[in-house]
């Protein structure tokens, strides 16, 4: 037996404990935590616990259907044994291990909870129009369903996609790779256990149907989604590829990082209405080729987690084991807080400097990495990895 | 060993043969085919072929997952042992057995391929556009993302959904039970085979990959729609319920019904160009309350289902076995074609008799009923089975 601890200060140590799934070589896909740079094989620590074989699937489905009060106990007999000696063989270096996507994504749903990124976009896509933000944007949060089996863990590179664009000069579209290849920052909230079909879930219940928290780049071809998306919304320009960091952070760890989200007024109607929302105080940071470009900042995310489940759910409509729903592009209200680069550089009119050179949208070969770090209990901190992907060139008919 | 038959022109003979999941009484879910009102289970009828594991499974999607060439030799297969002797213990009265939603439903889109319906709901719900189709309609399928969770079969009661909804001379939005519920009659597609990320289904392969075609009632709250849907596209307005029948008719059977669509002008770009784009000759009717009240030809849809594939894998997003695309609402160019109440009465201006009432929308424990046919080999008759549903009133917080 062996022990295992984080350095002073990680972000992975015991206030986090997220949940992952690994594999070594060739050997099968099991369910994880992970202390400092050390993967700890759960199927291994909680071999006595009655969810064991749950640990030794490989998504994390089957833990999350077990629902709230065993994620509670299962946390802490985790916290506890690694106080403890551990069997080595649970044991293995974060370098070691290949690390994959960590739950089957259900349905997949992604708002549009910013309200800097919503303002900016209604200047950026309809200028016509006097008040950026469309009538129903402060009354419910809107979103719209994508593409499941498109999303991706970290690692995993995103070829540039075709599609058609017509830009306002162009009398034809015309069909080739995006030439406005952009990024979108958010969070991913997990969903645990879901809601039978005609019972919705109440906005004062939705966090105990949350297991977890994902980073989230849903990358965005704004040429393809800009000729695409009047009426019915996006759709090829965002069903390419979406990037999740491969640890959920535990809602369960997240405590210390709630705060009140920005002030809703007009009042939401009764069933979003909360005593005080919550948002989370995760603070974002975006690499672009290893330079960091924007820092979006959750907390001023307009609309509540909570608040978003209540809505998805309030006709009725089922969730599952593995439904995912993003917050949305998180963007604050200075400039080097927006979440996606159309906003950064304002449609590609203000560029920025990317290691010694202008950039506006994505070129062939650039890497981009989110990362986050959000408050744990007493002065700690808690990481969220990464979610990382390299962008290759459009594979040509 | 006993022989089985259809009745003398069954739209259900072996010129049919669809694929369904069955369970008698507490048994398990089997996958069966449909002689005449006879259920046949596969797992017997075909216990030496090698997939015969497939047939014992709940779902379709294992034996849609072997793909073409298997969907070819076991459909003959089965009409060879049908024309013989077959054990009695294959064999249920299709009313002693109950059919399930026949397979698992992976990502599900629906599209917007009727230009009649686009340009009535243009007209609608925009009238101040002089053309009532957007500009992007006749270069791209649109479609959008929907919900795989709330994809239900036959006879499983709808629940009218409550929502928010905002009519224009409202001051402010109202929640409550949607007073605008509507249906979409339309055909769905069954993928029985994807495509790997970033490796789009070339539309002349795209047929390859379509296992079946099933009805398909994609129940719409207008009200809740219409306030909702700029500018992401349709979410709680649709995701509540959609029908399906329980019966897949393959695409193998569907030789005869195949059509040239309507001319399509201008050329769609190459990656949706076909020789002749081919539709299916499939005349849908809508009984609401027991009385038909339209028939929506399939064959006036403007875009293929080849292309649709083609069009939602050409940016390199995947598709996998179960996936499920809709026609979206098939309308011709006739008021009794109209595959929706917001057609067919205009909004509600123009309310239709039904059983001697005056109607627009649908009142709670109206019951509306899908039923199609299509033509077989020989001069034979294709049925498609039923999508029904009854309107339960809202559940009320």
């Amino acid at each position: 037996m062996t022990t295992v601890t984080a350095p002073e200060g990680s972000e992975f140590g015991l206030q986090n404990l997220p949940y992952g799934v690994y594999s070594v070589g060739a050997g099968p896909r099991r369910v994880a935590t992970r202390l400092g740079d050390t993967v700890v094989d759960l199927g291994i620590l909680l071999a006595d616990l009655p969810e064991a074989e749950a640990f030794t699937a490989s998504t994390l489905n089957p833990f999350m259907a077990t629902g709230h009060e065993r994620w509670v106990a299962v946390r802490a007999a985790i916290a506890e044994r690694l106080r403890g000696d551990v069997a080595p063989e649970a044991l293995h270096p974060l370098s070691a291990v290949t690390l994959h996507l960590p739950f089957e994504v259900a349905d997949y749903v992604d708002f549009y909870a910013s309200e800097h990124h919503a303002s900016n976009l209604g200047r950026l896509f309809r200028p016509q129009n006097p008040d950026p933000l469309m009538p129903n944007w402060k009354h419910l949060p809107v979103g719209y369903h994508g593409r499941s089996a498109s999303i991706v863990v970290s690692g995993t590179d995103i070829v540039r996609p075709c599609g058609q664009r017509k830009g306002p000069q162009d009398p034809e579209p015309v069909f080739g790779p995006s030439v406005r290849l952009d990024i979108e920052a958010e969070l991913g909230f997990v969903v645990g256990t879901g809601n039978a079909m005609g019972e919705p879930i109440d906005v004062a219940d939705a966090e105990r149907h949350l297991f977890g928290v994902v980073l989230f780049n849903d990358w965005s071809a704004r040429d393809i989604q800009a000729w695409e998306y009047v009426p019915l919304g996006p759709n090829l320009g965002k069903s390419f590829a979406s990037t999740v960091s491969p640890w959920v952070v535990p809602m369960l760890a997240l405590a210390a990082a709630k705060v009140a989200t920005p002030t809703q007024e007009p009042t939401p109607l009764p069933y979003l209405a909360m005593e005080q929302p919550w948002g989370l105080d995760v603070d974002l940071a975006v690499e672009w080729n290893g330079e960091v470009v924007t820092r979006p900042p959750y907390k001023e995310m307009y609309w509540s987690p909570a608040q978003m489940l209540a809505h998805l759910t309030v006709n009725g409509a089922p969730t599952r084991t593995g439904d995912l729903f993003a917050s949305g592009t998180i963007s604050g209200p200075e400039k080097d807080q927006r979440g996606a680069f159309i906003e950064l550089t304002w449609g590609g009119a203000e560029p920025v400097q990317v290691a010694g050179e202008e950039r506006t949208f994505l070129l062939d070969g650039d890497e981009v990495v989110l990362t986050a770090s959000a408050p744990g209990p007493d002065g700690t901190r808690l990481g969220f990895g990464e979610a990382r992907a390299r962008i290759l060139p459009a594979r040509q008919a």
